[in-house]
């Protein structure tokens, strides 16, 4: 997915928010708001938004000399959402439907993105899980159901922090036995890296590998030769999030992208308001 | 008021929002964009975000050729406001205290402004309607009346379309024959000019001037001979909307800022809380 004119006032937003957890001197806010300002007016809008995201965090890392400025929210939101896990646990188990309960809670999950919108409160969790509760997902679930019944080799993509404790639900439903959670290489936004797989209890269940990249979604290219083969060998592919779905949607395989549509960008691609529980289908 | 680097986001937003409206083209947009960015990333940020809203807009005019592009907007929410004025005067009318609930929905209109956000709905303006029936203006009302009820001359700064419809249920509280409204000198954001305070039928009851200015504020050193007679030799002035409080908080004049506090930045500034009707004095 190329870059949309209209995610640049989110470039921005997203660098203020970045630039104040890392330090908190106004004049070095100041210095990266026009750094990453005259970048931004010269970049490639070819590519996609999580590459260009990718490329404003490297440069704020450099600037600042804080690699992992999300690291207390990202705290925060998987400890509150592993407080939810033994409710939202017993949802699934007494569903007629366990797979699509699971799968609906962890688009809800997803609503936990730094990347889409500054901060996140506890409200805004709670009208997601119940929008899970009363509106199925959008797309072909039959489709997905099938899919999940004969696949051999399940690759699971990872988002958030927070997002990967309610991801946990659906990687149960889906069999441990045959499930790989692929988290990012490296710190970036609040996305979730090995040690929050390792927080979310996923590393006693089933392989998590990280991918080797630093981008908030899947550039192939970047990633590591474990995490490629990983992707190579899977038969179905379970993607999380916005950022993988504008990095994948394209790339040929058999994937299977669950989302929150949070911006408007990205719902009107998939022709869908924004707030759906998405569940997109490429192949 | 200086400009914080919490307006940036704004200023993209509103330079996208300018540019569809001045062009189809999205090759336009994007230079339109791309050189906006590169100056922002140089600006001046001791300057207020009116005078760099002014620069924006100019370089917007020079690049597309359109003169005033909101200009089908700003039609149709002075027809709205129209429509909704038969009603308001009513309640006004049959209110305890007609001069706090006209100046309450005058500050009501104050929604209608399409710097502080992109687009906006009647629900909107319903929202503001009720919700001036419901709370008092925030501020030293009392200090207002006191200086309403003595006052010689009251210069009263408009602020948007479809708002100047319902400053004229408090002009005509005020009293017209002492009263002057002032409006932009020329077409910026969804601003007042002189044709739009002919269509609201102010012109009809009280002497209205422009200010010489095409800046979403008042920029007193870029305004005409006129309009700075009639600044001086005001006793009290009231003035609309945050781009004039933006510009004249701090000018030692004898004036009560009526706003609906729409931005973070703004509402930190007056120590209330985004969505506030607020009467904030200053001299």
């Amino acid at each position: 997915m190329n870059t949309s004119i209209d995610c640049i006032p989110c470039f921005v937003r997203q660098t203020l928010d970045a630039a104040r957890m890392s330090s908190d001197d106004p004049a070095v806010h100041e210095q990266i708001i026009r750094d990453v300002l005259r970048w931004l007016s010269e970049m490639d809008m070819s590519l996609s938004p999580p590459a260009l995201a990718q490329r404003i965090h490297r440069r704020l890392r450099e600037l600042t000399g804080i690699k992992d400025p999300y690291r207390m929210q990202k705290e925060q939101h998987n400890q509150m959402a592993l407080q939810l896990l033994p409710g939202l646990r017993t949802q699934v188990e007494t569903s007629n439907d366990p797979l699509m309960t699971a799968a609906n809670l962890a688009v809800a999950g997803n609503i936990i993105d730094l990347g889409a919108k500054s901060g996140l409160n506890e409200h805004e969790i709670h009208d997601a899980i119940r929008h899970a509760a009363e509106k199925p997902l959008e797309g072909d679930r039959e489709a997905f159901r099938a899919e999940v019944k004969q696949a051999k080799q399940i690759l699971y993509l990872a988002d958030n922090c927070g997002e990967i404790v309610f991801d946990r639900l659906l990687v149960e439903q889906l069999g441990t036995h045959r499930v790989t959670v692929a988290v990012r290489g490296m710190p970036i936004i609040n996305d979730a890296t090995l040690e929050d797989a390792v927080t979310a209890g996923l590393t006693d269940i089933v392989r998590v590998i990280g991918n080797g990249s630093d981008a908030p979604g899947t550039l192939l290219e970047d990633c590591s030769d474990e995490f490629k083969t990983a992707f190579a060998a899977a038969d179905l592919i379970i993607s999380k999030g916005q950022g993988n779905f504008e990095t994948l949607s394209h790339c040929g395989k058999n994937i299977f992208f669950l989302f929150k549509a949070k911006c408007p960008v990205v719902a009107a691609s998939v022709n869908l308001p924004v707030g759906t529980h998405v569940l997109w289908r490429t192949r």
